[in-house]
């Protein structure tokens, strides 16, 4: 809409400012200077003010900002207010634990399709929907042309699964394989939660020498 | 062990070139230069080198990176050649996929012990381990001496666990309640898949703009 485009790791940033505005608001706390915003969220002052002049800026000199307008401007940043329809492919633990554990329409999207292959989680309730069996998939999606698909398949189906959701027309994944997929004119991003656990083996051996 | 601390933000990318440069291995490439190192990844070649030269720097001007050298340099960097033991409470859908789908010993960790409050779980395997009442956990502890506790218990339970767990004397803990958690001299790695969600939320919508 106009904006121009911000580089992907600014724009990483911005749900965790999400969070910490939401959380101030619960506080009851309605302006903040980014001095202070820096020291709750651990990034430095220039950082933040440089993130948020990306997107036009919202703080005034000498005032800070206002708590609840710079929340709602990363609403519309993120366009987390305008629900896209989402497909989850694969239903065992791991898509279990996305679909029961996400509030998907916080963050711009609605679960309107879970499916699996494995006649035992077929017809079990999950994420508040029935799972569907897999060869369902074509029919739903030509009735509801959901945008985004959630592979949460094993890894050695991710290829396959994510091919046939792309012919029927889906051009952006949330990826929990761990198999990093690229292909071209689709979205993918790719979840890599073992990630996170190698930054804390590097935070334990760090702190403990300092 | 004598390095310089590193900024977190470069460390939470040492995973994603940990990644690539063991798909080059098993490709059975070599040597690699940062530019197509680069395209590869999608960060711009001087990042890279910036990156690297963090630690040292380990390529040479016209040669590139030796593959197998520099993923060892990150192995070692990250620490994930010496295990650590980690502690689970909450064997839930979320813990349970987490045990079964993430390769601790390759993330310098191994899962020693998966604790639930749920008569219905305590007993079933977990992540090839038997899940023990969480009334065990403070024998358990005092025996193993665990670093790690994984928090995938439910959000209003993550304060309590955390406290008992700091108690036994855990300093760290990869939290996936979706609890922002902050104690002293307590490293909390919290995880928020919520966020890379919101991230697909903003690429569809620029991305479609374009």
């Amino acid at each position: 809409m106009g904006k121009d485009k911000v580089s992907l790791t600014v724009v990483r940033r911005l749900p965790r400012y999400y969070h910490y505005l939401n959380e101030l608001l619960e506080q009851g706390v309605n302006k903040i200077s980014s001095k202070e915003l820096s020291e709750r969220m651990g990034i430095t002052a220039s950082q933040i003010r440089q993130d948020l002049n990306c997107f036009g800026g919202f703080g005034q000199q000498g005032y800070g900002y206002n708590v609840k307008i710079l929340r709602d401007e990363i609403i519309q940043i993120l366009s987390l207010d305008k629900k896209q329809d989402a497909v989850m492919a694969g239903a065992g633990n791991l898509g279990r634990a996305v679909a029961n554990h996400i509030d998907f329409e916080s963050k711009g999207f609605r679960l309107v399709g879970v499916f699996d292959t494995n006649p035992q989680i077929i017809g079990r309730e999950v994420g508040g929907l029935v799972v569907q069996d897999i060869t369902e998939l074509p029919d739903f999606t030509k009735k509801s042309k959901p945008v985004v698909g959630i592979l949460s398949v094993p890894g050695n189906e991710v290829v396959d699964v994510a091919e046939e959701m792309v012919s029927l027309g889906i051009r952006a994944f949330w990826n929990f394989t761990g198999k990093d997929m690229v292909m071209p004119n689709v979205i993918f991003e790719n979840v890599h939660l073992g990630d996170s656990l190698m930054t804390l083996r590097y935070r334990i051996e760090n702190d403990t020498d300092e």
